[in-house]
C-alpha cells in the first residue's frame, strides 16, 4: 500500500494518507506524495472536488519528529534540512489553496500542528464527533509558528492564541463554533457526509468554481477598491463563457442547464 | 410608485427597494435609483441613520438576469456592459460605507446573490425570523465573485467558502452565528426592531457617529500602528468639537447633554 | 497604596490598577505605571505570563474624562494634550502586543471604552460572569475611535459596528461568543481560573512562546506567503535550540524535558 492512496469517483478524487502508524505524519515522503497528488490534480479539470482523510486512529499529528531529530546530525545541526522542511510543507500548504479544486479535509480522531494547519488550509472540512484539534508543540518547546497562519486566518484571535500557548485541545463542536470546520457529524457517517458535500460541490460547473477559489483568496488579501476592481473583472469574464450563458437561460426557462464543459 | 421609495422620520431616512415583481432585483434602475438616494443622503447631515427594506416577497434577489441576458445581444456579447454594470454595482456598495450615516437592511424573505452583498455590505442588518441568505450564482454557472467581497468580510473563511461553491442557504438564526447580521426578530417585529436601532443610532451626535463611521473602514485596512496613529488624530479633532466638550460635561455633571448640532 | 501593584508568584507577573474610586480609569499616572510595569517586565525573562486585573466595583472604565477637562484650559484648548494623550495610550496598548509575555485580563464589573480596548489588546482575557463590555463613548459626543482598533480586530464587523454606533453593553456570555474573552467564570472563581490559564502559559518554555507571541502578531499582517517564509524561519531557529531539542527528545522517550532555560 502506497502512503498516499488516491481513489475517484463521480469527479471527486479521494485521497487518504496511509501512514497509521505514525499517525499519517508529514514526513519527508508524506509531504513530496501530498505534493506530487496535488500537483498532477491541478491539471485534471475532469476532477471538480477533492478530499482529504487519514487511515488508522488520527487524521494527522503533524511534522515526524523521529524524522526531524535525525536531521540534526547533519553539520550545521540540520539547520538546511529544517528551512528547506518547512519551505516544503508551506509550499504544499499552499498549493492546496490554489488548486482549481476546493479540497475538503475529512477529519477524525485528531489533527494536531501541522495536522491541525491540515484543516485550517483546506478549503473546507467536515469533522467526526470526538476529533481533537490542537496546535500543541509548545508543550515540547516548538512553538506551531507556520500552523498559526492558517489556523489564525480561520479562527478568532484570542482563541487561536489560547491554543497556541496553552496548547490545549479543542473539541469538535468547539472547532466549529470557532470556524475551523464546517460541520460535525457522528463517526459512521464521516464519509458520508463529506462525499455528499464533495459531490454536491462536484455537480457545479467547475470552471466558475475554479475562478471563483483562486478569486476567493486572491480578494481577501486586497483593499476594498482593489477587490471589488478584481472581482468584478472576474464576473465579467464568468458572464462571456458559453455554460454560464447556458446556466442563465435555463435558470429563466425553469430547466436543467446543458452544460458542455462542467 | 417610484422603485425606490423614501420616507424620513425622527432623523431616519427609509428607503424601500419597490420591484416585488422582479424580488427588487438590482437592474439598471434600481442601481441608479440607490446610487442617486444614496449620493442625496450624503449631503443631509439632519439624517443621521438609514434604513434599507425591500417590498413585497424579498429583500432582494440580485441581478437582474433577464436584464443582463438582453445585454448579450451587443456586439461584443455584452463585454462593456456586464464591466460597467459591476463597476456600477460596486460602486453603490462602496458608496454604502462610505456614507456618513449608518445603514441598516431591514430584511426577510431571500436575500440572496448581489442582495446577500447589499445585507454584508450595510453597517448593520436585522433579519425576519424566516429568512434565508445565499450567495448561489454557482447554481447556475455564475460564481458570486463581487457579493463575496462582502461577505468574506463578515464572516469566517470556510462558511463563506461553503456557501458560495455550494449555493446553500443559511437561515436567520446562522446568519447571526456567523456575524452577517445584528438580530433576529419575528417577521411582525421587523420594521418596530429596525427603527428602534436606527432611531437609537440617530440620538447620537451625528458627526461624532460620522467621524467614527468613516474611521471603522479606514483603519481597518491599516496595519496597527497606523491604524492607532489615524484614529488618534480622529480622537484629538472629535474632543476639540464644542458639542463633545458639551456631551462630556454635561456626562460628569449627570444632566442630559445641550446638543447644537447633534 | 500604589495606583498600580505588582506581586509575583510561579513566573506569573500580577498587575492590579489600583485607583478604584475613579474605576481605574486610565488618567495619565495610570498610563505612566502601565508604561513603566511593562516596560520593565520585558526584560525579565523570569516571568513567564502576567494578568491585568483592576481593584474595586470595575476592571477600567476608560479614558479620565475629569482630567481630559481640565487639559482644554491650555491656549490650544487642548488639543497638543489630546494628541500626546492618545499616542501614550496606544503606546501602552501595542507595548502589551509586543511584551515577550502573554498578557492576560482578568475582567470584572465594567469594561468600558478605552477599558474595552485594554481587554481587547490583551492576548487572552478571563471575564466573571456579569461582566459588562461597553465602547460608549459614542453616548458623550465622543466616537471610541482608537479603542475600535483593538475592537475590530478581536470580534466581527456588524458587532463591533452596533457596539461603537449605539454604545450598548454586551455582557460576558456575549463577549465569549464574539471572540472578545476566551472564558466566563462565577465571579468568586475569578482569580483562580486566571491563574490557572496564567500558570499553565507560564509552565511552557518561556523562549518558545515568546518567539511564537511575537510572530503571532506580525504574520497576521502579512500576505500568506511572505507570513509562511517568515514563520518558516522562526521554526527554523526555535528547532536550533537546545531545549526545543530536548524537548522533542523527552516526547519521544516519553519523559519530562529537562529544560534549562524555561
Amino acid at each position: 500500500m502506497a502512503i498516499l492512496e488516491r481513489r475517484d469517483a463521480n469527479a471527486v478524487a479521494y485521497l487518504t494518507m496511509n501512514a497509521p502508524e505514525r499517525l499519517n505524519a508529514l514526513s519527508d515522503e508524506m509531504l513530496a506524495e501530498l505534493q506530487s497528488a496535488f500537483d498532477t490534480l491541478a491539471t485534471e479539470p475532469s476532477i471538480r472536488a477533492i478530499v482529504l482523510a487519514g487511515e488508522g486512529k488520527a487524521f494527522c499529528a503533524g511534522h515526524d519528529l523521529k524524522q526531524m531529530t535525525q536531521g540534526r546530525q547533519a553539520e550545521d545541526g540540520g539547520a538546511a534540512y529544517f528551512k528547506d522542511l518547512f519551505t516544503r510543507c508551506a509550499t504544499m500548504m499552499q498549493t492546496i489553496q490554489r488548486l482549481p479544486q476546493p479540497v475538503i479535509a475529512q477529519v477524525h480522531g485528531i489533527a494536531t500542528a501541522a495536522g491541525c494547519q491540515l484543516v485550517a488550509t483546506c478549503d473546507m472540512a467536515v469533522a467526526a464527533k470526538g476529533t481533537r484539534f490542537g496546535v500543541n508543540g509548545v508543550n515540547i518547546g516548538l512553538f506551531c509558528s507556520t500552523p498559526m497562519v492558517a489556523l489564525s486566518r480561520n479562527i478568532p484571535r484570542k482563541q487561536a492564541f489560547e491554543m497556541l500557548t496553552t496548547g490545549a485541545f479543542v473539541d469538535a463542536a468547539e472547532a466549529q463554533t470557532l470556524g475551523l470546520i464546517n460541520r460535525v457529524v457522528p463517526a459512521d457517517s464521516l464519509s458520508t457526509a463529506t462525499t455528499e458535500l464533495a459531490e454536491t460541490v462536484a455537480s457545479k460547473l467547475g470552471a466558475a468554481v475554479k475562478i471563483g477559489k483562486q478569486a476567493f483568496y486572491e480578494q481577501l488579501q486586497k483593499p476594498l477598491d482593489a477587490a471589488y476592481e478584481y472581482t468584478g473583472d472576474v464576473m465579467v469574464q464568468n458572464m462571456l463563457w458559453r455554460d454560464t450563458e447556458e446556466g442563465i437561460a435555463a435558470f429563466l426557462e425553469k430547466r436543467p442547464p446543458d452544460w458542455q464543459g462542467q
